[in-house]
């Protein structure tokens, strides 16, 4: 039987709020027992308006109540550190909000603390766990799309709410770290975790609005397979929030669309069908709100492997090594957008060794003077084949009779 | 705080797997505790199959069980009413799968055992519950389309599993009353659960399959305030499961897609993808998988707001009330598809009353000479408007000026 | 090597316009060289902006111009009948927009005065000329969905710019003879036009709209191969113009969107995008304008086949037997929604007796004890059959060992 | 009036149908006169096929015709310079198929030919002339999305039908030059002609094919005004031919989907419904047809265009110089895939000065101490401002009370 989890949940802003919704869904076994905001009035506020019976504005008092089993990190990414590493020291499960750190060294020190205390450690990607990507992830493995060559994900929307993300600083980036990080972590699932990432090439720039971070970029990383993710992130993306992802793949093809395009559409010219969704532009007019927006968004199963995993004392489906490994390529990328050319990923751990694809493993070896190109029928009921020859370098037609 | 519950599990089906499936889901408190299936081999490959302690095929000795709390039944239709008597004999709660009987005498006699046995009863009908639909009848609720004229709802697939379905005898019918109760409750839920159902007219027609059941079906429903229900029905679909609903208001349009197009498209040469969806017809080519069926099926807010319901003392969403009501409507639309034309909905039990509205109450009431039909800004910038002369009878149209 | 025509156009409004667009397209050969509106004025305007030579507001005068040899009726429906026996007379090529005319009474009259005139006519329904509907066309004939089951076809928006459609007496009646004749026609064009249609049932509602037509009708026909047609139309529709069809066959199925999802989306904020499509509700937010709008209302192909057919010496797709079997299903439908049964669609002309299909042609006969309902193969790798026993009326299960 | 015209078309595959179907199209006043294919048996069977009066397998020959005035060359790419520099030794205006040339440098020999000669040429790039295309132009145009910041284009199918495409040494390359000529126009013409294209960054793979050329790619743009353009192109693709563009300004969106998602659906388990669209990979299950193919890639339009340019003395949309730009692109494209690095785009021409934008154009400038990044009304009705300290370099965040 399951046991049931007493949280601490650090931060009351948007993403504090998505968690204690989801932790407290229906017919829940776990419970936020702690609340911890900025202000002891806004932990107070949080905590009536969710039924949570202690809140507090003192980290460490929040971290080490003893009522509580498991630490949920939903704080600026500047204190994910100073709360990891409180939470490895009162030996408590500890969960951290993506990204896990404003950089790689940052996000190594993360890791290595909760390895050295030996608590259980998770990685809150949600959007690995939203249902599509999971079922789309099990057809992947089942060989659904064949090796997977290209996988793009985009995640664009005007901007967060909050002031602490638009602070290169506090956030460590811009719109990269706050979103590229989903989307590298996806791209990562579907080509194969244990695929190294091996280098990136980036375009970070601040197109539309007065800020010292990048409010749009695009990323490009080569792994060790020949496979190529593509990121596209913005913060000036206009008609509310995209989130999209692609696998192209040698026998098949995944498109998913979590937001803007979900079966669910309305026109109203009333507007007063209150809120629409998150980051949803207008309420008038074509709306596509999303059915229930903890599930859609992942948030549902990413608790349910966390807790699940806890009980079962295995690892959940994403670690704070794959945190490490997404800051990683974070890093490169923003290395490449400056320098301008490809730049390596910096990995000092590394665990994919066991089933390592070698370089350019996709593409048939060629063994015979003339390959194969394409093959199809011709209307009039004959074959047509059109071969390399690898002699000459040229490409011949040819038509076989039946 | 919520309690747990432990289920005795009537039927071990393709319903009962979805049922046991949502009742065990993430993070849950309740349980299944025992199964009772048609064959005692059944019960049990089922009990080792989820988890469950107890099986059996006795159907009384499943109810009786002195350790569980509610009893779900989702037998075939000919046995909802043996069960519920059952479980109102046993005190206990019970909760019926769709439709409530095979015809509104016999459901009539359900909703009077559990409220003569005051016992918590519930209606299991889950596509009222999808995310989807909850947050569009919210947004209907708050006016988003203003005054809902027309409801269209539709199920549609290549026919059911089981043989009982396609028995007229065992079922009560065909495709309308295995399918035709889901839309109708959809309709009722957005048209206003107040609104009384007055007349129907429907076609059924048995076009493809050698049954003596209809395998088609075409419904329309005139409410006491001149809104429409549509329902289309069909066991000959070609191409999965098609469920679909769409409202029309005076102020806006709904229009939600519960499977085939939700934003999860895929295409596939290989076909080892796995299990794609209910109904799906397909292993190769273009495949549109859902997310998370139960979820996106309503069955975890179904299931939620039942067991929240009985913990808190209140009624649930839907009852054996509306239940009962489906029944009367499929009743007429059963009579009025052999008469071939209108007939009355039969309503023993009523309670809409409250906020009865009148009839016709949509169309703005007339009381000048002149009313407006259109009003629009031409190209030049003046405004036409078209008008009713109602002394004359006669559409009249006027060019005012800036 | 095709003729060049030379075109008499009856009608300076919205449909007048996309004619003349259309005639006057890309790289034809073809000219309108006379256009006659309600009043010199307008006439001239129109001429000038489209480079017509002539204009005139003399119905005569303009049918009657030595220099054309085609007369196109794009007048409000109670002219359409002076017009064509003007054109007769004048023994001219005629060309009549839908509906041929307000009732079969009229469309029959209009009918025989072409016969007897013996001059080339052409029935103007754009929608079965959709490039969409035309390929659909193609692969039904072509066995793609194998027989055809139902079809459903609907066009909604917010109701028609002109005073005289919303006018009873010169129209007709209301969203039905407006927007049902392209529905009516569409489903007999998917379901076979030699295929006679016997019955109807319609609903006619004035839901919103302070008129006395109906701005809301459903309607249902069956054929006489117990095929059903199914249209929804209306002129409350929020969001734009709903133009959709669907197909149902026992081999496949067809959805075709003509014009709010067409692969072409569209969010602004500044709203300065100017002209979106007919009947578009809104200039900001989420818009789905068109690409091509009379390519792809099928003006373009209609004219083309019009044209075509008169150069061919041969009958278009689209005749005014086609107009007048529409007119007499439309009246049919008004009986209907008053005498609230099935009324039979009254014929006076039917020439599709050829390949007449027997009444209930689609379900297979029944010629044995046991008939299959269906097949499927079980997870087991089993194969699944459910049988009807006609003998004793029950279905039956049976497991297939391999 | 426009005149009639007298083509010869060099070419009788896969592109010189499409343009004879095109020219030939419904009721042209213009015919090909004269065709001319590898061999005269081709030629032949080419002519009868599409009532083509001349045919021959000589180039000069064909050219030469005296009966024609334009020749439209749709030859494989190595035959573009020959061809283009007879015509203009013929004195005759040419029409280009896309890419004009296999490089920049046989590109500007071709653009120099024609401008020596004096005579009319036109680069034949189908897909900026597609209807939703055009109209999205003129909806940018108008300002309907503000200003442009990123264009997204992708083609992408299984491989071309002929051989001659895969040869590195007669296409010029692969899947790029193939495909990517599309794209990159396609971005020109939303980001604006008169911006200059500044540096490209790319990646060129060949992933799945045994060839020597890329059957796969992905290019980045940056343009003067820091705008930047993404394309994507791959023979790898399953599912179709996917094309579809995407437009991101300052104030809207434009998402464009040519050819899989347009509206036509279709699920066929008889598979008899014959040719579905270029490049469909399947015959059977869910189908995803275009209405009129022609029409649907911009053919139509793009022989009006050029027609009509001719007949009024004008210039095209598309020019030899759009060709020769987009030539040296692709070869910045193909270097930078070498290099690792952005390079620059060569330019030896360059007209678009009039209209220059200045670099990094598109965001504010800069001018206060605090700059405001975002403004959002909060659900207590009050304003939250987020402000940019440029002093300090931090993101405040202010409430404005009401």
């Amino acid at each position: 039987m399951k046991k049931s989890h007493n949280i601490t949940m650090l931060g009351a802003g948007l993403i504090g709020t998505f968690y204690t919704m989801t932790i407290h869904g229906q017919r829940s076994r776990d419970r936020v027992q702690t609340i911890c905001a900025l202000t002891d009035e806004e932990a107070k506020a949080f905590a009536q308006k969710w039924g949570i019976p202690k809140w507090t504005s003192d980290l460490a008092k929040a971290i080490s109540d003893p009522e509580t089993d498991i630490v949920v990190v939903g704080l600026p990414n500047n204190f994910h550190k100073k709360a990891v590493l409180l939470a490895a020291a009162a030996g408590k499960a500890v969960l951290c909000t993506k990204p896990l750190a404003r950089n790689a060294t940052e996000a190594l020190e993360i890791l290595e603390a909760v390895e050295k205390a030996g608590i259980f450690s998770g990685y809150l990607e949600d959007l690995v766990y939203t249902p599509k990507t999971l079922k789309s992830l099990a057809s992947v493995k089942n060989g659904g799309v064949g090796k997977v060559l290209w996988v793009r994900s985009r995640e664009s929307h005007s901007g967060p709410h909050s002031a602490w993300f638009w602070d290169k600083e506090i956030a460590g980036g811009g719109a990269i770290v706050d979103m590229g990080c989903h989307c590298i972590e996806i791209i990562r699932n579907f080509i194969g975790k244990n695929i190294k990432p091996i280098e990136v090439m980036c375009v970070a720039d601040t197109l539309v609005h007065p800020i010292a971070a990048e409010d749009s970029g695009i990323g490009l990383i080569r792994f060790e397979n020949q496979a190529i993710g593509q990121f596209e992130v913005s913060w000036t993306f206009r008609g509310g929030m995209d989130l999209r992802d692609e696998v192209a793949g040698t026998e098949g093809t995944i498109w998913l669309n979590h937001f803007l395009r979900t079966g669910y559409e309305m026109f109203t010219a009333a507007g007063r069908g209150g809120y629409v969704a998150e980051k949803a532009e207008s309420e008038k007019g074509w709306l596509f709100p999303v059915g229930d927006e903890v599930h859609e968004l992942g948030y549902v199963h990413m608790f349910s492997d966390m807790f699940d995993a806890l009980d079962e004392s295995r690892e959940p489906m994403e670690t704070f090594l794959d945190g490490y490994v997404v800051n990683a390529i974070i890093d490169a990328c923003y290395k490449a957008a400056k320098t301008k050319r490809w730049e390596p990923v910096k990995l000092e751990r590394w665990e994919g060794k066991a089933k390592k694809a070698k370089a350019g493993a996709i593409k048939k070896t060629i063994k015979t003077r003339f390959s194969l190109v394409k093959e199809e029928r011709m209307p009039d009921g004959k074959i047509k084949q059109i071969l390399q020859d690898w002699k000459t370098g040229r490409i011949i037609q040819k038509i076989k009779s039946l």
